[in-house]
């Protein structure tokens, strides 16, 4: 690399939660620099966050569509390469499609836009702007979710069979919105939200890290949503029986209302040969199961010869070093980086192991019909292939 | 207690599982005694089962009918009180119909019978006959399944709103059946095991455990059921969507080929008040959830002034001093015998802790709604109450 | 086995706490009959506690005296054949020499003795009597644990360099003595318990389980005792560096003032070449440790082809069925029952895995040791062979 | 902060492993910018580092003499503030010293020197020269850390009784020195490490998280050291029993010779009312211990009210998203940077939460002690209170 990797930023401001989680990502290997903003719609709340970042006032922006405008007139070797989106999700789409018109790679958090429509229409542009573009499906930059994926790929488990997915939290179980905690106003929000609450928000990462993980696509499933909380109007907890292609059986269940859970994503994976188990708050183990051997706690960490080369690789420190949310989280943003350098140096083909366009689109997809599906009384829905 | 209560066996012989499972249960605390047995329809087989366990010959019988009929014959000092019925599923309802016709009380094994007809008939006899009817859903045994249900019964955690079993088994994820593998051989076949392998056998004790925790019945139901191994005619994995009364929602989900998994029965239910989270393989500890505090641990232990008053009474050793499987089979047989040592003494009423012929008929119509579902397109099917 | 082992017990009446556990294990495989006892000194407390085990009054005894001579003048085919002994330590050997006089296998509890002096003329009678003696200690019939010194034996782990015992247990932490607590009165007594409480009632566990897994003995140690709590005289808390024979180190801790914690004897050894972790409070899962591969959790299960003989043995249960401290006490009885019926049937040579005087006699070095160690000034304090 | 805080470094070249560590500390916050550094001795490794770090070449020095020289040189609006240690034990000293000279702020690794003699030296130069200095003790950054110090401190454990501090390694259970792991050569080389390996450089950080936590300073103890390896000089494992002012006893055992274990740092605290668990691996979870009620755990979390000030500052995330072993050391970089950003504000008086040159000195004294005891014969040897 000869030179930091620049970074613009849209959200982010006082108040969020995913736009600082995204800076640190960003900062840990010191591959990227912040150069400008666009944090907040509030002119004073934009100004605040600037400053507390020690960004020069004359980066730090009023609107994405001005940030986008100054700094393409910028000369080449001073211009932010690329934006990291982190605004609610209505905005995602206007934002993305305004950096790529610009010129501007993009890095954008989940889901992807607000509805089908939207997405395939940015998908249409990623594909034909020749612009890099990821999607910040966080949890697939742990180590042990590298090689939970090599696993299966490598056939270790044989023909999978079953797949289960969980994402229990509780933050949601009472009526938070509309007590000033920004998080839960703009996701119990369909006008920026989108269709769905907790399948938008944690049931697409369950979703992605499965597709992720087995490889394998959901074909067809059938949705019960709920609605627990009063005066919500989006769901705040649903299960959801699967059937992938190939035959393997799943069940997703996510939920924002069980209570005294924080963040307790995990996956399970059981095929002929073998099975293995993940759990996002311990993120450093990886159950290897086998039907006539003991279990295997197989570890994170650098430079461990019994880990495939991505996991290894997606490790700073060695076994017994918890690496966490942010290092995982970073893995994305490092990877991104390094495929815009090789751009930046001429390379044209450069695929970072970052969930792509196509895989916001399958998100968009799968809200769509579990939506649909919850709200039908066919048993079965086919999820379209993209 | 005069003297101890006398048990006679029907099935349980060499090669068996359960059988000797039930024994020691039966054993454990010295309130009973086993006294005659029919252990297997192979006269050579039951006679090597009596001298094993160290019976009489004369009291070791070729068949069920001639147990029932000469203990009915014998002196009233002398006679069997109970019979423990432990066969495969086909032959539960004709043993216990006969046992009731000889006057004997029964305790009889799960599922209950091999479909709802035999199980509403049995229902019908026990009823009539006034003899005590347990069936042994032996996980309601553990002291801290029933604290849970003491907890969620006393209102802490609130109005229930969602509740997650599971039960993952490994050990059919191949064909073992065929095999010289008894334990296979029968669940795997429609005519002894009934309509369902994987729900039959371990999807009842995870809706019956769902219900005795809760109290809350389940309404209707959405399942997929599957099997993966080949030439298996029965389902070896299902899962399903589930919606209770009073408005709770749940998904269960059961398997036997889930490699490397051994016996995970596992019980999460979450109120607006407070969760809950118990697994079967670590039965001593009970987990409560709350939404602004941390969790707490509650720990089974005899005299602990945290547990109520049955679950204290279903511990024999201070907390540290692990209490498993056997244990909590004994609960089952404990208060079998001690609300039979009552009737014995002339107590009229005595309802032991141990579920009951309606349990089974539950669990009957479960597996028979659950299969239904699984052929059908209809999306919701109504469990009948009973 | 012909017929059932008959036991006579002394102690173990009304507020005792391991008499019930010893009979519950005595029971648990249906090989052994309790036929008599002299549960207490107090001759009201004794009958109940005949009465409620259904036990005849005639052989409900007074005292140990008359139990053994009433029992040894009954014919042959009725008599007791073995004593559990259950007292309070202090009685422990006036009873056992008794038993051994009137011709009476003996099954004692641990500590063994209140002295190293009375231990040594007892394993000198016991010697001498051709009579079997068996020590509970208790923590050697779990099925993981032979399963661990199966592995070190092997070779598995090579030369063993490390080894840490544990023992935390938090009961004592307040002067629970003199509120009635019968358990707590005589281990806090030099009369009835020895010359020590912690290290005499829980620390002579861990140096067995130390000793038996590794099959390594104590070559010298330097301990530290506490005595936290007002009022008491014996130790309630104490640590001990140990130097076993061919060099390998360790560290012992035992406690009964760690406030929360229950029963939390723990075991890691650490060899050349591998290294293991077994943990009674959840004692069906041995930790396989590995220098370059990752961590394997073998688990218990009759059965399984990866355990070896005598630990397979050791389980009545499938992996997944957990077994706990009752299954592994009635391990000891039961091996001890049929070493007894090989005796009985006429073999001249039976070993059973039971813990034996030459143990027994270990522990009361130990204990005297550590005591003297703790008192002095002296750095490592050798301890005796025998 | 106006600005952000320039980082000067020493050591932390190819092949170092803590140098990158130190730098994603820095960064993590964007509250630190590495301006410089003297990354290794040979000049071809030093210029490699720099360019990979992004430097300036002309800020990429040959040596620490000549950075500081350099810097110092510089005009204020760009010169260096502090310089970060992280050089072998040997260096550490002499490159303070040489720091301190020249006016810059010294955070320094662990252990702070290389004896006590050179310990005192620099703890005088470091109260007399004004500037700050901070020693990584980085297990003091985690948050649940600091809640263990808060609860402790607050008397909510009542008297601390019993101190158990562990903390097992096995990465260098074979001679691993000589074969070009520079980790393991310095570590055992009497010349860079100082007189210990094994208490050097994980033995001090169980010594200082034990007294950080409890605030109780060891008064005397009685150490065994081992060295297992063949051919090493230092040792590899040893176990302290300790004695703290005040009357608490405690146990503390450091190896690297467990092969299978990681990084098992774990401290367990028992006092009259309660008792705390805290494990590195798993290091967003306190577990804690009362006597008469359920084990709770206590999860770190920004922003959670069940936490203290302190553990809730030093936490980015939401409870559930894991933060590990670079953030916990982040905190100590970011507190010492809003110290050094106040002083340059003119505060005069600032505190960081950093371990300071006494604790460094506890350290060596610690070291020194453990040394002296175990090549002696007196049972318990003095620690120096400084």
């Amino acid at each position: 690399m000869r030179r930091k990797i620049r970074m613009g930023m849209v959200g982010g401001g006082p108040g969020a939660f995913i736009g600082a989680v995204h800076r640190m990502a960003a900062r840990l290997d010191g591959q990227i620099e912040l150069v400008c903003g666009a944090f907040s719609a509030n002119p004073k709340r934009a100004r605040a966050a600037g400053r507390e970042l020690l960004l020069p006032a004359e980066r730090v922006y009023a609107s994405f569509e001005e940030m986008f405008a100054s700094e393409a007139a910028r000369p080449e070797e001073d211009r932010m390469d690329f934006v990291s989106i982190v605004t609610p999700n209505h905005l995602h789409a206007p934002v993305a499609v305004a950096a790529l018109k610009n010129g501007f790679h993009v890095l954008c958090d989940k889901p992807m836009t607000v509805n089908v429509k939207e997405a395939r229409d940015l998908a249409r542009r990623v594909n034909k702007s020749g612009l890099l573009f990821g999607l910040t499906h966080n949890y697939t930059g742990y180590p042990m979710v590298k090689e939970a994926r090599h696993r299966v790929h490598a056939g270790e488990l044989g023909t999978i069979r079953k797949i289960m997915v969980e994402y229990p939290q509780g933050w949601l179980a009472t009526r938070l919105e509309g007590t000033g905690q920004k998080q839960a106003d703009w996701r119990t929000d369909p006008a920026r939200a989108g269709a769905s609450c907790c399948m938008g928000d944690i049931g697409t990462h369950a979703e992605n890290l499965a597709e992720y993980v087995t490889g394998l696509r959901i074909e067809s499933l059938c949705a019960d949503l709920s609605t627990f909380v009063k005066k919500r109007v989006l769901d705040d907890d649903g299960s959801v029986l699967l059937r992938f292609q190939g035959g393997a059986r799943g069940v997703l269940t996510a939920s924002q209302i069980s209570v005294g859970e924080e963040n307790g994503l995990r996956l399970r994976v059981y095929g002929e040969k073998g099975g293995l188990d993940w759990r996002q708050e311990e993120p450093n183990t990886l159950a290897l199961l086998y039907p006539d051997q003991p279990r295997r706690l197989l570890r994170a960490g650098a430079g461990d010869a019994n880990l495939c080369e991505a996991a290894r690789a997606a490790c700073r420190l060695p076994p017994g070093h918890p690496e966490g949310f942010i290092e995982a989280f970073a893995n994305l943003y490092t990877a991104f980086a390094a495929a815009l350098d090789a751009r930046l140096s001429g390379a044209t083909e450069t695929v970072p192991d970052v969930p792509t366009v196509e895989d916001g689109l399958r998100g968009m997809l799968f809200i769509e019909t579990v939506v649909k599906s919850a709200a039908g009384n066919a048993k079965w829905v086919k999820m379209p292939a993209s």
